[in-house]
């Protein structure tokens, strides 16, 4: 019932800000051309053929691969063949991390193979694994208060599991373990961490992610086991007897071996402003063990497709509109703040700024985050997308999502679309982000709201910041 | 339409048919028993509980392996925990295979790791694995009619995706690939076939099961793509070029090494006719990958609850019930033929029988296979499970499922059960078969069924030759 009540609250907030909205920051044939821009990006399959041709071609792109490499040249070519004006790429550094393999086995009282993976960053486990009791502790605050050395020679696994919500906000405090655990276990005296998978399927397959270990405390390995593993485990552990487990990961951490990488930026320019920039992002490395179909090569389609449709226009929208593929961002938003350390001079030219890095769903609201008096053109924006089912959030805090914080962070003007997210976690960072997971139809829906939203920013002339 | 029309006259059938019921097989203590055993099956989680012993305790068992001697020695002991009367074991002999690993990797043009799987039964390729061009087959059809020496030195894959249907109907297509088609591929000069799952998921898991090499071809590697893998290969085959896969099996065919496994048996003994049985079978084996809780712990737990609900009333039915957990069925009916080898002499006194082998959802139909003046008797059965949503097939035609379909090709009479078959082939053979894929309250009502079906025909005396 409460949520009910916020529901009803917000949808009546939002129908009243879309008719108070009184500017008019387009023209008629403006308005002309955004329908016949929606309908385009309705009816097309551009973005979804992006996304095939980047999963079949090029397919897992970490940093550090082959695959990212080949990702920024097909990135490159794909921007030239769909129109950009100007296409180019900025070095970006990060350093190596070799995966290997995870095998992770109950040893007693009843022995089972587990499927597991390594945590993105973890270091190995001694070359002939390592065999230890495992101690469950049902969440991270749990394992924060766990007294010191009372792990010493065991192996800490935390069970907590993900909750399934439409915006994603079960993942917050599930991946509190991924990224800290192994270093809060090792400060109890762990020799390793295991993690029930941050996800929401029954999938026998791990979910891997970055894990960030923190200065003075030692490097254990991490690894994170398939949701049904888990279950495994804890059932055994239930019974009351002593768990054993084995496990041994073959990873690689190498912090002085350096990889270079690059953002890739396209533009169309502006026929009036051409050094304003409307900006849209999002990052084209992934996790090396799908095909990155959802995360990000959603993003990746929606942008190109989007900017595409904008460039066969009879003329450019007066500002320009840029496409930044953002490198390394699985492995914490590396390109996106090598961009602002790079663009920083520049920034009060971004105008405004939106990401695409929560997978395949039909976007059902827009959060802005704008000046006061910019808001009467977000009520514009959002009467023309109501109709696709974008609702407008009451609330106007938004600082961009994933890479697009960085550059949120720096006074850039943002919108967030939110997505249907019930369905992410089920594949996310993991072997199961292919191509079959993608949603053609709220492709088309996703590509028609960043198309009108990039148009309505570009030609409107809007001071967003205001 | 058609489908709709059928299903009208079926439903008209069973309720004449049930209303035509006019012999009592039943007293009514026993009818008041009936429901009671009904009452107790669906209020208790006894068949969930056994499967979560079998996957928790032992796991994957498939014959020659560990965990399938591990798996004879906890149903011995289950039986007897649940109230069996007698419990024995019935030596039953097949040959090793190893499965080792499966490596298939996109060689050319667009470099790419595949997910695989070694069909059962298949031999390694060369240690250092085969590379070559692959040529896609739409069906089995294509495959065997392929010209001969067409496929010299080349990988046959047939990219048939199976279809999903409530009855299963999907397998029989899609299986023969996986079972003919590496000796098809061989007459036709190819060095190794690799098809797409047989399965009905997008997972990025492979679906094993057996390939039967035919005598007098060359036996080739068999492995079984995921269906996102078999979508890439076919996405990289339809843009024209030639393509190339590496396939790499460590597999070891070992038909010259017996490993001995076993039939487990147990009865609750008739008070009546004691040499007269009611039979109920599942198989205890399953395969080496996931932890079989669905194929065949749920036929598993549902025999032995079923059973055990009988075992608790103040006395025991006239006739005996007969609970046959069946060794090897997954590599080829092995266990299923040697009972019927062992107890040939003793077919007749093989009152009824019915197998679970089918997975886990509510059952929606029963089909009988007696002689006709037993369908009175079967007509006086559905009414009672009329209640649980079983209706009766119209046709009289079942010889037995799965394994208990050795025993139908000896005359014993059967009665199938089919349930909801829907996502059965989502997990069959693969990882992903695990408890979590349970439907605890269909193995409820699959449980309330059989322990119908079998006080039934062991209480009645009904002779389901006539």
């Amino acid at each position: 019932m409460i949520n009910l009540k916020k529901i009803t609250i917000s949808s009546i907030i939002s129908v009243l800000m879309i008719f108070c909205a009184n500017a008019d920051s387009l023209s008629d044939q403006d308005k002309e051309r955004i329908l016949a821009l929606k309908n385009t990006a309705l009816s097309s399959n551009l973005a979804y053929d992006i996304d095939e041709s980047l999963t079949t071609e090029v397919g897992p792109r970490r940093v550090g691969t082959p695959g990212d490499k080949l990702a920024v040249k097909w990135a490159v070519a794909k921007m030239k063949q769909l129109g950009f004006d100007r296409v180019w790429t900025e070095e970006v550094i990060h350093h190596q991390w070799i995966r290997g393999t995870a095998e992770a086995r109950i040893i007693a009282p009843y022995p089972q193979r587990m499927v597991a993976i390594a945590l993105g960053g973890s270091v190995a486990t001694p070359v002939d694994g390592i065999t230890a009791e495992v101690v469950e502790f049902k969440n991270f605050a749990e394992l924060s208060s766990a007294e010191p050395d009372s792990l010493n020679g065991k192996i800490a696994y935390v069970s907590y599991r993900m909750e399934r919500k439409i915006d994603g906000s079960g993942y917050g405090p599930a991946v509190k373990t991924r990224a800290a655990g192994p270093s809060y276990a090792a400060a109890k005296g762990a020799i390793a961490l295991i993690m029930r998978s941050v996800g929401t399927d029954d999938d026998r397959i791990g979910h891997t992610g970055g894990l960030q270990y923190i200065e003075g405390t030692a490097k254990i390995p991490g690894a994170a086991l398939s949701n049904p593993d888990a279950d495994l485990l804890s059932r055994q552990i239930a019974r009351g007897n002593p768990v054993k487990v084995f496990l041994k990961l073959t990873a690689e951490r190498k912090d002085d071996v350096p990889v270079t990488t690059a953002n890739v930026i396209g533009e169309i320019t502006g026929s009036e402003s051409p050094d304003e920039y409307v900006v849209m992002g999002a990052h084209l490395d992934s996790w090396d063990v799908g095909t990155g179909a959802v995360d990000d090569g959603i993003g990746v389609s929606i942008t190109l497709a989007a900017t595409h449709y904008i460039a066969n226009l009879p003329q450019r929208p007066k500002r320009t509109i840029r496409v930044i593929l953002f490198a390394a961002e699985e492995v914490g938003l590396v390109g996106a703040k090598q961009y602002v350390k790079t663009h920083g001079h520049d920034m009060g030219n971004h105008v405004i700024g939106a990401e695409w890095d929560f997978g395949t769903g039909r976007i059902y609201e827009m959060k802005p985050g704008v000046g006061p008096s910019a808001l009467n053109a977000i009520r514009e924006l959002a009467e023309l997308l109501a109709p696709l089912g974008v609702s407008l959030s009451p609330k106007n805090d938004a600082k961009g999502q994933s890479d697009m914080s960085a550059l949120g962070k720096r006074g850039m003007p943002a919108v967030n679309f939110s997505p249907d997210g019930m369905t992410y976690f089920d594949y996310h960072h993991t072997e199961n982000d292919t191509l079959d997971k993608v949603d053609a139809e709220a492709l088309k829906q996703n590509t028609a709201v960043y198309t009108i939203f990039s148009y309505f920013a570009a030609q409107s002339g809007i001071d967003f910041r205001k």
